[in-house]
C-alpha cells in the first residue's frame, strides 16, 4: 500500500490541495497536520472581527474542521505539529495531543504559511501590544478595545490577556494592509489612532501615487500619521503607555505592530529544501521543491511573477489557494501548474478603495531588463453628468521597448478593487498599452465614462512610449 | 490646395474623429456638418436627465459647439443637413440656414448614427406617445411627466408637446436598454408601469439568465411585465388611453416606444456606398468603406467582432468613439485600425447591475462555427463574513474545441457592470477558460471572495469542456 499523501498547515494552500486531492482521486488517503486550532480560516477578515462587523471568530472560517473530515473525508488532525521531514525515509515526525509519532508520505506539501515579523524593539512584552499573527490575537485585541468575544462551539476564545479600563488611544506600528486596516477599525471604534511608518509613504506595494492619495485621505478621517518615522521603543510600566520615535514620545494606551509577514521556512530548510533569493522555498511551476517528492504552496512559497518571469514571494491569499489547488490536483494524476502571479492586491481604506498589479516600481522594472515609463491620469468614475461620481487616480507603468504595460496602482471611491483586474488580465496577455487602449469596456452612465479609466491611463501610456 | 477633410455628423464618432485629426494635423482643414442643434451630446444620459437626475439637457453635453469651434479650430456646422455625396467629384451637398451649397472633401467620414425604430403600430401619432430619439425627445417627456425643463444656453427647449394633467401610467413597448432604463425612470417618478416585449425575455443581448433575473427584479419593484406579448395598436381619441395587446386592452396615460435603433445608412446608400449583412455600412479594419475616400463610423457602421472575427452592428458609445479616434488618426497620416468589439455593455436596472461581452447565445456561437457550452453559477460579491454582500450570477459560454471563452454574461447588485471588463480583455486575447480560471484577480473581503466570480465560472466552465 502506498503511503498517504501528507499536507502540512491547514489554512488556504493546505486545505485547498486536500480537498482538491480527494474530490480527483477519492480512493487515496490524504492527512493534514495543522499545529493550531484553526483550519480554512480568513486571517484577511480579521480586521472586521475585531471592529465587530464580523461577529464571532468562527464566522471567518469558510470550512468547518468537522466538515473537512465528515463531508471532505479528509484525516484532518488539528494541534499537530510536524517538528521534522526525513526525506530519505519519506516520513514526517509529528508532535500531538497523544505524544510523539512518525507518518509516512508518499508525497508531502509544505504549506506551513506565514508569520508576523516580530521587529527586535524594546516593549514588545509589554501588556497591551499585539501583532495581529493568529485568531486568537484577533479575539484578545477585539477584547482589549472593550468589545465581547463571543465564544462558538468548541473553540472557546481563551485569552490571558487582562481586560483594562478603556483604552482612547492606539499606537500602528507598520503602514501595510494591516496597520491601514485596523487603523480603520480602530477609529470606526473612537479611538484616536497614532499610525508610525518608518518609510516615506504607507502601502508600499502600492507606489508612492496611491499611497499619497490614502495619506490624505487618512488625515481628514483623523489618522495622526508619523510618516519617515522610525520606532524606537514601546515604552511603559508593565503595560504599553507610549511610543517613543524620534523626539517624539507618543502616549498611547495600546499599540499594534504590523511591519510585515515573513515566510515559515525552517521546518523546510531543516530539511534541506531550497529557499530562494526572496527568502521563501523556491518551487517549479507545479509547485515542486528540489525534492520531486515534496511540494510547497501558499504564504511560505516563491511563485513565478508574470510580467518579470522570475520567482517572488507576494503571500496572498488567492495565490495559496490557486496553488494548492493545482498541486492536489496534480497529485492526483493530473499535472497542472500552480499558475503565475501579477502581485494583484486591493484594500479598503476607510472610504477609499486602493489596488495594484504587476510591477508599478520603476526600480524593480528596471532590475528586471525593462526600460519603464510611467503616468498618472484622473478620470472620472461614471459618465461625467451621472450623480454621485468620484475620482479614479491610475498610476500605469509600460516598457518602452516593447510596449508593454507592467502594472498599474489606482485608488478612488468607488470602482477601483475590481478595475485592477482588467489590467491583471492585460499583463497575463503581455498585452501593450496599445491594446489596452483598444479594448471593449462595458460603458454605462453609473458605472464608467465613456472611455473607461483604465483605457484612458493606457492611450496616455501608449502616446508617451511611442 | 487639398479640400479638407469633411465629417457627416457631429456626435461621439464624428466629433471624436474631427477633434484628434485636428489634434494630429493641426494645419489641415476639418469641416463637420450636423442637421441638428446638439453635438456631442451623451444620449445613453437621456434616461436620468428625464427622471431628474440630471438637471439640465447641457448636462449631457460633453464639449460644447463654442469649444469645438474656438479652442479646438473645427469648422462646425450645426443645422446643416448633408443631402447628397457626389463620390466622382469629391463634393457633398449641404442644406443649411443660408441654403443650398457643395462642399469638396479630400477624405469622407460618414457618422450618421442611428435612429429609433418605429414600430408600424396604429397610434403611434397620438399625443402622449413618445420615442426618446433625440434630446428634444428627452425634454418632452421629462415635461410629459411633470417636471421642469430648464432651458440653457442659446438651446432654448421648446416643444409643441401640450402639457396635460399628471400622467398616472405608462405604457412602454420594449424590452431593451431604453425601455428597462425608463421603466426605472418612470417608476421613481411615481408612475404604475407597464413593459410590452414580444420576445419571452427582455433585454435580448444579455441572454435568458441574466433577463429572468432581472424580471423577477422588475415586478418586485412594481413594474407590470407583459413578456411574450406583441402589442396591437396604441388606442385613444387625440391622446393615448390604452395599449391593446391580444386579448388584453391596459390603460395608460403615456406610451414610451423603444423597440431598437436602425443605422442611417439611407446617405452612404444613395451613393453607392455598401452595406453589409447587418444593414449597417460595411467597412475594413481602419474603417474605410468601399470608397478609399470615404470612412464610416459609429451606429451607422459595422465592426469586427473579436470573437467571431464576422462583421457585427453594436451600436454603443465607445465603440463610436474609438473608431472615430482611429479614423481622425488615420487621416492625420497615421494609420490606426478601428479595434475590434465585443459587444461589452452593461445596463442599470433599478437595484440590479447587467452586463454582457461576447457571444452568449448558443444559437449565434454554433453559426460562427465553434462548439459550444454554458455554464451558469452563482458566487457572493464580498468575502462570506463580510457584511453587505450580495449574489452575482454568471453564465459563461466556452467553445468545447478550442476551450476558449467566447462570452459571458453578468448581473447582480453589486460589482457587476465592470468585473465584466476582465472577461472582456480574455476574449481580446482569446483566452480559454482554464486561463482564464488561473489569471491572479484582486482580492479583498470588502470587494470580492478570494476566487473572484469570474474565475468561479471560468473553472467551472474549463472542468466542463474538458
Amino acid at each position: 500500500m502506498t503511503a498517504p499523501v501528507v499536507v502540512v498547515g491547514g489554512d488556504a494552500a493546505g486545505m485547498s490541495a486536500a480537498s482538491k486531492f480527494k474530490r480527483d482521486a477519492p480512493d487515496r488517503e490524504v492527512v493534514v497536520f495543522e499545529r493550531g486550532e484553526w483550519v480554512s480560516y480568513g486571517a484577511c477578515g480579521l480586521p472586521y472581527y475585531v471592529k465587530g462587523a464580523v461577529e464571532t471568530l468562527e464566522d471567518l472560517v469558510s470550512v468547518t474542521p468537522e466538515e473537512f473530515v465528515e463531508q471532505r473525508d479528509i484525516d484532518l488532525r488539528t494541534n499537530h505539529e510536524v517538528t521534522a521531514i526525513d526525506r530519505e525515509a519519506q516520513t514526517v515526525s509529528v508532535d500531538g495531543p497523544d505524544g510523539e509519532f512518525e507518518q509516512a508520505y508518499s508525497e508531502l506539501l509544505i504549506a506551513t504559511g506565514a508569520r508576523a515579523v516580530e521587529p527586535p524593539l524594546d516593549g514588545m512584552e509589554l501588556d497591551g501590544v499585539f501583532t495581529l499573527h493568529s485568531m486568537q490575537a484577533g479575539a484578545d485585541i477585539r477584547r482589549a478595545i472593550g468589545l465581547e468575544t463571543p465564544a462558538v462551539d468548541a473553540r472557546e476564545v481563551a485569552s490571558d490577556y487582562a481586560d483594562t479600563e478603556d483604552p482612547e488611544s492606539v499606537g500602528i506600528i507598520g503602514g501595510g494592509y494591516v496597520g491601514i486596516e485596523m487603523a480603520e477599525a480602530f477609529a470606526e471604534r473612537g479611538l484616536d489612532v497614532h499610525l508610525f511608518e518608518m518609510l516615506p509613504h504607507t502601502l508600499q506595494p502600492f507606489g508612492a501615487n496611491a499611497a499619497a492619495t490614502v495619506e490624505r485621505h487618512l488625515r481628514e478621517q483623523g489618522v495622526d500619521l508619523h510618516l519617515d518615522t522610525a520606532v524606537d521603543a514601546i515604552t511603559g510600566d508593565g503595560r504599553v503607555s507610549a511610543i517613543a520615535a524620534g523626539d517624539a514620545d507618543v502616549p498611547v494606551d495600546l499599540a499594534l505592530v504590523g511591519v510585515g509577514v515573513a515566510p515559515n521556512t525552517k521546518l523546510a530548510e531543516a530539511a534541506g529544501i531550497d529557499t530562494g533569493e526572496t527568502g521563501a522555498i523556491a518551487t517549479d511551476g507545479y509547485g515542486r521543491t528540489n525534492d520531486d517528492h515534496v511540494y510547497a504552496a501558499g504564504d511560505c512559497a516563491e511563485a513565478t511573477h508574470v510580467v518579470t518571469d522570475e520567482p517572488d514571494h507576494v503571500p496572498l491569499a488567492l495565490t495559496a489557494n490557486r496553488a494548492g489547488r493545482a498541486i492536489g490536483q496534480t497529485l492526483a494524476g493530473d499535472e497542472t501548474p500552480v499558475g503565475e502571479i501579477a502581485g494583484t492586491a486591493a484594500v479598503k481604506a476607510f472610504d477609499l478603495e486602493v489596488a495594484r498589479t504587476g510591477v508599478i516600481e520603476e526600480s524593480v522594472a528596471r532590475e528586471a531588463g525593462f526600460d519603464p515609463v510611467s503616468v498618472t491620469i484622473t478620470a472620472p468614475s461614471r459618465a461625467h453628468y451621472y450623480p454621485g461620481g468620484s475620482e479614479i487616480e491610475i498610476t500605469m507603468l509600460g516598457d518602452r521597448e516593447s510596449g508593454r504595460v507592467l502594472g498599474a496602482s489606482m485608488v478612488g471611491r468607488e470602482g477601483v478593487a475590481k478595475r485592477i483586474d482588467t489590467v491583471a488580465a492585460a499583463l497575463h496577455a503581455e498585452m501593450t498599452a496599445q491594446r489596452l487602449s483598444s479594448l471593449d469596456l462595458a460603458y454605462a452612465p453609473p458605472f464608467s465614462p465613456v472611455w473607461d479609466p483604465v483605457l484612458t491611463a493606457a492611450k496616455v501610456l501608449a502616446g508617451k512610449l511611442e
